[in-house]
């Protein structure tokens, strides 16, 4: 077990502080609340945006880049928008040596000067949609930071959308709702629920708040992504009008969705263990790592050139920058074994004397450590199998993980004594009221992360109030 | 000609914001000084950022993110730093609702930030070279600003590495300096000419400044990277220590080096014509758009059909997303070919019901609008080719018009002749000091861009001074 990290059993939120400080993944800043992130966990992120890049272009977005700075005025005209952001708000006051006759927000989120860019830029229906994302900083001040889960600035894509219909307005909320599970699912093998938000837990100004939640393996969960349907409620605050197929001006409907730098918090508390994170393969920057292990001049150059004829097979397979040899002359070969594990690379190859002569390599996975020997001839097509097995492993796991957590609850002893017990995420009945989840939050620290689509029209009693409910909702400690 | 765009020889200045708008490249922000970039001009920072990184990281780099906002007390740690940074800064005061203790500065750079980071990371020359590059946002308050060329919040990349010695890091300022020039010729076919900074000209804080100048067609100089030697500045003023080899304490040696949005007005100015935006097709997001010409329904289903065997053919050679159909009901071809040729796209195929009879398309080319028709059959090997055509022809004009536009001048007389006729860059002799320098400048606007390497150790008398001159410098007016 590795020394520098405290195991999960022992205190989970120091595990978590641990593997990222031994990944190397990120660190805390000068700034406080803003965080450094690190080669390691940049890495993530890079590839991250990468594969959800294409999705969103593959679905007809395309990017744009929006200033940093937004007029204090612009946030205050949708009231809800300004209430839920006012309190955390950074401001430029001053610049290039004066005072701003208007102070300056750095966007905590962009919907009020896109929807003022947008305003301008939609006339007519024929401009319409207007499918834009965004990849950017943002900066919400915040009490309690964690890296990752929650800094003043963290990094994310929001997409802006405008439509000319409630309906297409709604159908693109739930596409991309729809791509952040896939990505998730697929990508990252962090098994998710979508779901709408309850009206108190919307987006400041939204209409509807879907989002998608992770388990973690404390049992907490984790908000991954969120999409908004906005309704006219921006396109009113800032004129996104247009003249619509009858001549007439209409107001545009318009979206937002968004998920961030967060998820790679999500991504060490969905799968890593007590000797760090573990990155699934097809998210991972790095897949294979090949440690060469000699003791004599004479093995060592035996070792290298057929450590090079492995790797060389392994990248016309899976691609330059997946595979690396680990040259580093002055490590000893646990050592290299022990940093790799830590960063989470999916699979080792060790090649050592006895490999040589036999003409093969010794594969080693990350998740499980199972080892396995592998001929030279086919260590490439052999190495992809294995990744796409710890690929669905991570996922299955994870995903038997969270359905085995998951209770119904039919009261609210039931309820607190699964919160005080296993934990989990919770399905009870709700009555519908702010006032009911705020007293359920106070008691149990529980809140209500999702209504599930699963869950419609089946009838019931509220759980605290035993006043009539028209559906469970799914609740849990959350991050 | 196209009507909304200005002609060059008419007003330059202007023909470039026309041109800027015709595109919908930018638009200007209600943040006074900032710019929104809009998809079209997006879409070519993508491409930009896809190639260059791709080359930071076939040379060993990595990406990182470091913080957006910088405590005010680090910008002062580095003497000349500050003096050349302090008059552009904005500046952060309050955050969540109260006042800041100490203020914090939008990043203008971030050399301090990440200094005092390395300072935390770098122990032992084992932990050299760092070579890490970050792509960002960063802010300068500008009085003037134009898009692209110089506005308050731009994007850019800043690399930042340290090293063991002083000939690592300047063999590391030159490498970058060359991987610029490589990408500005062979990627975006702008030749430049790269070169030291005159000692008052260098970035602030810096040892030696080296940058590549471009020729606009206007004939002004722009300036389009530059690659920094730091020496041990930074690293005294954050303290970024290292145990060397011989087990002493060591100063690290660092770099920075970075390149901006501002190419994108390079690329403008260089390639444009009087109808917009030319894009190089090895840059271009978008290389070739088949337009449909079609009058009846019948016409229409053989046109459209073919048109979809045309893109099939150019996708499977060029890749998916560089080819896009034309399918718009509402517009008049003419209307469309306008539309591309002001988004600068490389290619255009044309569709009608004879192409479709004579089994082919017309390809026409942006740059010089040669129409040649081609058959179906080996269309796609036919546009790779003729995209080369016009990558390599882009750069020979461009290559052309700077050589023909350099000239050399013995005498001041000459100097302003050259200025105040033809223009362009002139070779002349320095006699080294500032204030000739600044005299020249105010005489004349023209400023020294760089000391090419090969004008090295050819001493002269100074145009202005008459006194002794160790070599020729290359001098413009700039952006």
């Amino acid at each position: 077990m590795a020394k520098n990290i405290t195991p999960r059993a022992t205190n989970f939120p120091q595990w978590y502080q641990d593997v990222i400080a031994a990944g190397e993944l990120a660190d805390n800043s000068p700034v406080r609340g803003c965080m450094v992130i690190r080669p390691n966990g940049y890495g993530l992120w890079e590839s991250m945006q990468e594969k959800l890049d294409r999705m969103f272009k593959e679905t007809g977005h395309v990017n744009a880049y929006f200033p940093l700075l937004i007029p204090q005025s612009f946030i205050t005209k949708e009231a809800e928008h300004v209430e839920g952001f006012a309190p955390e708000l950074a401001v430029v006051t001053q610049a290039g040596g004066k005072e701003l006759e208007e102070p300056l927000v750095i966007r905590p989120t962009s919907e009020t000067i896109i929807g003022h860019m947008y305003a301008k830029w939609i006339q007519s229906y024929r401009d319409l949609p207007v499918l834009i994302n965004q990849w950017c900083n943002v900066m919400r001040w915040e009490k309690r930071t964690r890296l990752f889960l929650r800094t003043s600035e963290f990094l994310w894509q929001e997409g802006h959308t405008a439509h000319e219909t409630y309906e297409e307005a709604q159908e693109e909320t739930l596409k991309m709702l729809g791509i952040y599970k896939e990505f998730l699912e697929d990508v990252c093998a962090i098994p998710v629920i979508p779901g709408a938000k309850p009206e108190h837990e919307k987006f400041p100004g939204a209409v509807t708040t879907y989002a998608i939640e992770a388990m973690m393996q404390d049992k907490k969960a984790l908000q991954a992504a969120t999409s908004h349907n906005l309704g006219q409620k921006f396109a009113k605050a800032f004129e996104i009008k247009y003249l619509g197929r009858d001549n007439q001006e209409e107001l545009a409907w318009t979206t937002s969705w968004g998920c961030t730098t967060r998820m790679i918090g999500g991504l060490i508390m969905t799968h890593g263990d007590d000797d760090g994170i573990i990155v699934p393969p097809r998210l991972a920057p790095l897949q294979v790592v090949v440690i060469p292990i000699y003791k004599t001049e004479e093995e060592k150059l035996a070792v290298l050139d057929f450590a090079d004829q492995v790797a060389l097979r392994l990248r016309a397979k899976l691609s330059n920058l997946k595979v690396k040899v680990d040259y580093r002359e002055d490590m000893r070969p646990a050592d290299k074994f022990f940093t790799w594990i830590q960063r989470g690379i999916p699979l080792r190859v060790e090649i050592g004397p006895k490999d040589v002569q036999n003409k093969g390599g010794m594969l080693v996975r990350r998740d499980n450590r199972q080892k396995v020997f592998c001929a030279l001839e086919g260590i490439e097509e052999k190495a992809a199998e294995i990744l796409e097995n710890i690929q669905a492993d991570l996922f299955k796991k994870a995903g038997d993980f969270m359905r085995e957590n998951i209770r119904p609850a039919e009261t609210y002893q039931e309820f607190k004594d699964i919160l005080a017990g296993p934990g989990g995420f919770i399905l009870a009945h709700w009555d519908g009221t702010k006032q009911t989840a705020e007293l359920i939050q106070s008691e149990t620290k529980a809140t209500i992360r999702v209504v599930p689509e699963d869950e419609k029209d089946k009838p019931g009693k509220c759980v605290r109030t035993g006043k009539p409910s028209s559906q469970r909702v799914l609740f849990a400690v959350a991050y």
